[in-house]
């Protein structure tokens, strides 16, 4: 264990595994903690007592350190936190809301405490709520997003600049390449959602998993603006938002196409058509549905022969 | 010389300037030859006799490789050809138009060619026309842009997938890091716009500078994408052109609002209400405006130090 993420979490590698709606259950996440990595539950799309059923069964699958992400605008927040404690959940990602709130309070039971941000100005805001580490996630991350549109490659040093804590990156990261790219730019871990939401032990549907497969450049894109910006596979539903959207469609009538319980019918039933379909652009770089072990291994295969090569290649040398 | 795009242009450092509109004149262009990295003029923004001005200016100010950025939507590109070829100009670097009709002229000629595109579709239509080396421009740049908005992390990987051709990362990049993190995204090179912009050499209006050095994250956005996407600083003109797209301007509206100059007012007249400003979002990251050596020593410095981080540095090892 080597450096600031490592350390904090007791973990091997800096990998956190981003706590998606409908992809991250106790499968996925026990997963990524036994192959070294931290896992986090993805809190956003459970009902409370699927959350401590999750909770519970991720205990049972590892003894290493995991998570749960926690988005804060959540009508029930007062009970997922109180099932957090009561299951003596050892870290937190919290995201979508301020982390003034939640972080003390947390803390106070001995919880490790991670925000996820999409601009550097909400650093400052971390550090007075006492946060111990930074996600600072770029506009190419799927799901939801910042308005200021500001990507990974920008956002990571700017967050640095302005901030000490320990600082994870996220938004197009799948690979050792941009791992460690991610860490060149000044991060010290990152987060990465998209590839494994593509795996075997995903709790995303099977059809929803091979349509990211055949995704190409393009094929996702920032939408809903007007409401909270999030980015979308470009289907039938996506179409009729834009539609919507560029006829001057107002944020109620929105709220009205966007109905309840899309994402789940997209990414969890496997409807492609109606669904909202949410990933990272990084989607086009995704050629398959591999274990978490596979996707581990080759993450810090490549990672590490690409440190060989910057070292010793003829190609970075001047 | 240690790489492809060093050998490729016979220069030093794989750092090309940006051929910019408003900014990339002979000054600037010469003193990045001269310090090692790859100048261009930007054809976009002059008269003919302008642009044979320049060349010979540049010829006269630098014996190392210089080239000149042609965007190939130009009404007059047949006599900005003849200029390039009489003036005996030996890299071309083409953009805004398909490399089709052009590229291999020019190489008939002798002459060496780069092509920037925002999409690995285009990576194969450059190989067909027989380009020399790609630039791959991610949407986090300035000016103009791609419309599939994939970014500089997602992009550099997919162009490097796709083709073999020698690459040039381009977009958010404009320190060491940042070189360093678009190379191990398999980049070979980098081409840097908005920091050279923000220069001494320059031919930008210093009251543009001036704004640039003070904007922050945020500060920019792609606008217009009903015409032809351009990122911009978010200015009162910026402002106009959203409330027109919000309330359903047409095209033929946009360019009416758009009118004739904005770009040279803006960027070249220091108009920063009415004028067209383009800058990427690295902006944030600029915070004065030091001469081209400097710029170019920072970069190497910084990218040199990082290599040694990797090599040694706790943070890097797993």
């Amino acid at each position: 264990m080597q450096n600031r993420v490592t350390n904090l979490f007791g973990i091997q590698y800096p990998i956190v595994q981003g706590g998606m709606v409908w992809c991250s259950g106790w499968k996925l996440a026990s997963a990524v903690s036994n192959n070294g990595g931290l896992g986090l539950l993805g809190a956003g799309s459970m009902h409370l007592e699927t959350l401590q059923d999750h909770i519970r069964k991720v205990k049972l699958a590892t003894n290493k350190p995991f998570g749960v992400n926690v988005p804060l605008l959540y009508p029930q927040i007062e009970e997922i936190m109180e099932i957090i404690v009561a299951e003596k959940v050892p870290i937190v990602f919290t995201s979508a809301g301020s982390p003034k709130k939640w972080t003390g309070w947390l803390k106070g039971k001995g919880i490790l405490v991670a925000h996820v941000i999409a601009s550097s100005y909400f650093a400052g805001k971390c550090e007075e709520a006492g946060v111990d580490a930074l996600v600072a996630e770029g506009f190419e991350a799927g799901g939801h997003n910042g308005r200021e549109e500001t990507t990974t490659m920008n956002l990571i040093p700017s967050v640095r600049k302005s901030s000490n804590l320990p600082l994870i990156g996220a938004g197009g990261i799948g690979s050792g390449k941009s791992m460690l790219a991610a860490m060149a730019l000044g991060a010290e871990g990152v987060q990465i959602g998209s590839r494994f939401a593509i795996t075997k032990e995903s709790s995303a549907h099977e059809e929803f998993k091979k349509l990211v497969v055949g995704l190409e450049e393009g094929g996702t894109k920032l939408s809903l603006k007007q409401l909270a910006p999030v980015r979308l596979i470009k289907n039938e539903f996506f179409n009729l938002v834009e539609e919507a959207e560029k006829s001057g469609a107002s944020p109620e009538q929105l709220i009205a196409l966007l109905g309840k319980g899309r994402a789940k019918k997209g990414m969890f039933e496997g409807d492609l058509r109606e669904g909202e379909l949410e990933i990272g652009q990084v989607s086009a770089q995704i050629e398959d549905i591999p274990s978490v072990e596979e996707v581990m291994n080759r993450i810090i295969t490549e990672y590490n022969q690409l440190k060989e090569e910057i070292v010793s290649g003829a190609n970075f040398s001047f």
